[in-house]
């Protein structure tokens, strides 16, 4: 898988994305050759909620040249130098003039930021903050964006399903809306399409997965118009996929609810099989589950993440490239998502056929036969199981209470249920 | 305030005050000046639930001369000198007969102590232990007390009410049954007045404000049989306000709920406006809060002090004087009951009126124009009242939930609510 | 009590004891000298919920000799040499076909095991690791167990009885399947019978209480079927007594439902009258709580241990003897035991009858008359009863939330009650 992802970036490290945009397009075109998406147009103005779908942006170039006639600023090399919506421009400015459109990080001179105004209109340029001050500050500007904003236009998202025997869904929401950034934000959409390659050949689905590929915020809010309403009925659990690329230790940022199925299992899962992980409690900034997690859903939405947003020096600049990220922690990130997913399809209740003291064991060859060997971790697991099998607990309570790894909890319940002494609860 | 705190201290300090009596009219007369009182006149022997109002107290004068005329001992040097409810005496006594009717206290030898006996007919002198040891056993003493107990008098107690636009209560309940003791209990009713006036000048009030000034116990449980069923259904929270005049640290006594609002709000102030102050759970030792949280009532009482009863050496003695106090301390202490109250008034549960998503700030001016620069805290406290504004989350439980303190919080609020996004929730 | 309870383990000790069988009815015939016991006979074959009530197994003699003629071992000498349970057998073996039947504890070479095989036919002799090092591999042995396993036998259980004034029960149970074993298991019986002798020479009695003497698993579960519907309904609490005899520090394992009154009351009294002790949480392997918690009954039964079982190194071996356990921490089990109990005959919850402010103490006699003597840890303690006795907090809540131990508190209940202040909650 690592080989694959790195070509999939590779292919799409390029692309200018945005809210919208010929770049989304190709983009979603080559993340469908992983993930059988559906894709749709919405077009500019649409109403959703309290929002409208912006005007479409293109861009096919832009530049700054000096009075000699070079190029100091040019888009073709780094798509973060154009300020994002920037309106189309052509003129001849004074350094003065021009410094007003340039946007810089002092703090960290070497880098490009990355910058939109999606909502008001504005042109500008971002550059390096030493770049700025090797400028001649008397020299004459030739700058050009050669952009367009059609609001006859549409915002382009992508849509997937993985049907399961259950119409409850699992969410897995992701973006596809920054330019050249690496793991805020190819890593996303390329954990979600190889998620779903391995939740396509999973043997069997107890829940539908749903997957969106959208720009950030508004595309959100699209999804919401379009089936918030059913997620609060059918939701089970959802996370966001963000940042999900590079060597940090995980982060999981809980859902609004703070104990939602979503929560209960990554946890489950980070506390078992990771040494060292984040907790972050909700918060109503971040990314997507600000949407997902607003008070008319308040869905069980979290998200499992690697280094969280804005907590990386990198982060929204042009040092968040293929070197701040690491494809094994990728395909690492693909399997612990995995590993959620499966715990959620196997998190039952179960019901004791023999509650009323114990079944007896020793007859179906599930009990040590002599008595003092009757006290190893198997047998401990199996009673543990049995004693919490009241169509109370599920497996995640059963786990959390008797401190056995559910990886060590599951071939045991499969093999009571074989023998007949525990079944799933059904309410 | 401090100059006008000071001149009613100085002019309230010298009356003999007690359960009942003259002294107790006085002070209340004088007290009026500040707050709209209404004076009650609550008959000895009146019935209320388990008690009786006692007989009403009086004296003139009290002393004791030795055998050369000379005033060893002088009410009308100091009023902590005769033991409270003292009965009228008239006689000559040897030493030995004198010393049963003296009190001191032998480790803090220099300090007259105040004891009373209200509800046991005694005669008795309170004096240092050191005045004791000078004493001559061999003397022959005169002893004088001019007292007088009346089962035909009354208790006195002050009300003053302050309308709010709903009838439901917040009680403010101070005592005035102490003599000249400073911090217990001149700062209590000094401060309660001040607060009235305050609380007067508010420009609306939702809440209606009583304030109570009766003798402790007794008082509060005549009170509670005037008002308590009313109380069970109208308050909301209230205070006894006792100890407030010492230069030391807040304490807060919780109710005996442990978390009603008055517990609430007073908790939410103290953590985010002082450094250090003092939690006490309830206990049902104290004041009037045992009263009024006694199991038939439970009231949502709390009690604001600085340096609780009992917990000062200086207390119940003659040292609990001028000195002892702050009449700056006692200017912060209305103020902090101001603070409390306001955050009672704005204490709400608020709706978002566009809770599917987030609402879109940015078109009503509420949200930066450029991508990296919303994570300031004006915007993330505004996300968070708007993400709990379900109509579930009140004030206190928005700053608790994000860290945000109250006034950070209520102007953003009033914008949302300028604004049309946010709305208070009516049941 | 210490000489009877040395007196009755050594009469008890070398009796063969074992799920069913002749010397289970001696042990007690002889425990019914002290506590009215009903026995009763259960044919083998009954079936008990998932189980069946297994042969009666009995044991005349059993013994290995080398070919000189000398029994090397000799099941007359210590009963812990043959495995539980084992089938006759008499013939002559290899020293390696003989070492197939051999049981020894390798990581404590000098001790005898105690092993059985209830429930798979097998025939075996349990020894030190050091005398099977010391056995003549090139040795022809002559083997002879003779027991018989009737399928036509029974097992013995006893029952007693102490009623109270209601219906509702207190369960303890104990065990009496263990051989020549002194904690585990001589000291749970012992200690049982002497405790019935303390409860029945109560004055009065608010619960009905019964004992059991049985097997373990296989009789609880019998009993369960007996008596589990009955106790769904009427158990209060229950306490599996076991592991009660050393000179260890108390260990209270909960029962499943985690506060149930057994662990309420267990808790109290070992939290104000223990410096140390160990407090385990439920879990399902150990004892007979197993099957008395299962989750089709969940029953309220925990078990107050001294060294739990598994927890010291002599558990299970030849070295679990008289020298390990100590008659007056035997006598220390009882008293302790009995303490627990006489809080839950008392743990009532109680009304104010005057609950509308303070009752008027000083007028009973129940109050100091001057007013700064008040705050003695017995006035204290009578407001907190006071003040909890709203018919929602227990005696233990009281003491809780008071902070004041339950012997402080009865009595004060008790001065409240005479005066008409206090009186049980009866719903």
């Amino acid at each position: 898988m690592i080989n694959a992802l790195e070509d999939y970036f590779d292919r799409l490290w390029p692309i200018t994305r945005s809210l919208t945009g010929n770049g989304n397009r190709e983009s979603l075109k080559i993340l469908s050759e992983i993930i059988d998406l559906e894709i749709n147009e919405i077009p500019s103005g649409t109403t959703c909620y309290d929002w409208n779908i912006p005007p479409e942006w293109n861009i096919q170039d832009a530049w700054i040249k000096n009075s000699k006639g070079d190029k100091i600023i040019d888009f073709s090399k780094n798509n973060l130098h154009v300020l994002g919506y920037s309106t189309p421009f052509k003129g001849t400015l004074s350094f003065k003039e021009l410094k007003e459109h340039l946007y810089t990080l002092p703090k960290q001179p070497d880098l490009i930021p990355y910058l939109c105004s999606y909502y008001k209109e504005r042109w500008g340029f971002c550059l390096s903050h030493n770049q700025l001050l090797s400028l001649d500050v008397n020299e004459i500007y030739e700058v050009f964006i050669d952009s367009s904003l059609d609001s006859m236009g549409s915002m382009t998202v992508g849509e997937a399903i993985l049907k399961g025997t259950s119409k409850k869904e699992i969410l897995i929401s992701t973006y596809i809306c920054h330019p050249s950034l690496a793991n805020n934000e190819l890593s996303g959409p390329l954990v979600t399409a190889f998620l779903y390659q391995k939740l396509k050949h999973l043997k069997k689905r107890k829940y539908t997965y749903r997957f969106v590929f959208i720009p950030e915020t508004i595309g959100a809010i699209y999804m919401l118009s379009k089936y918030g309403e059913y997620w609060k009925e059918y939701m089970q659990a959802g996370f966001v996929v963000t940042c999900i690329g590079d060597p940090g230790k995980f982060t999981y940022k809980k859902s609004r609810r703070g104990n939602s199925l979503a929560d209960r299992a990554a946890l489950t899962i980070l506390d078992q099989t990771e040494k060292n992980y984040n907790l972050v409690e909700f918060f109503p900034n971040g990314s997507d589950e600000r949407q997902y997690c607003s008070p008319g859903f308040n869905l069980p939405m979290g998200s499992l993440m690697r280094t969280m947003y804005a907590k990386y020096p990198e982060y929204h600049t042009s040092a968040d490239n293929k070197d701040f990220i690491s494809f094994n922690a990728m395909e690492g990130s693909v399997n612990k998502y995995l590993e959620i997913i499966e715990l959620i399809e196997r998190n039952e209740k179960y019901i004791n056929t023999k509650p009323y003291g114990e079944p007896q064991l020793g007859k179906r060859g599930l009990y040590p036969t002599f008595t003092q060997t009757g006290n190893d971790d198997y047998v401990r697991a199996m009673m543990w199981i049995l004693n919490l099998a009241d169509g109370e607990n599920d497996l995640i309570t059963i786990s959390e209470r008797s401190k056995y790894p559910i990886k060590v909890l599951l071939p045991i319940i499969d093999k009571l249920i074989e023998n007949g002494i525990l079944k799933k609860y059904k309410r």
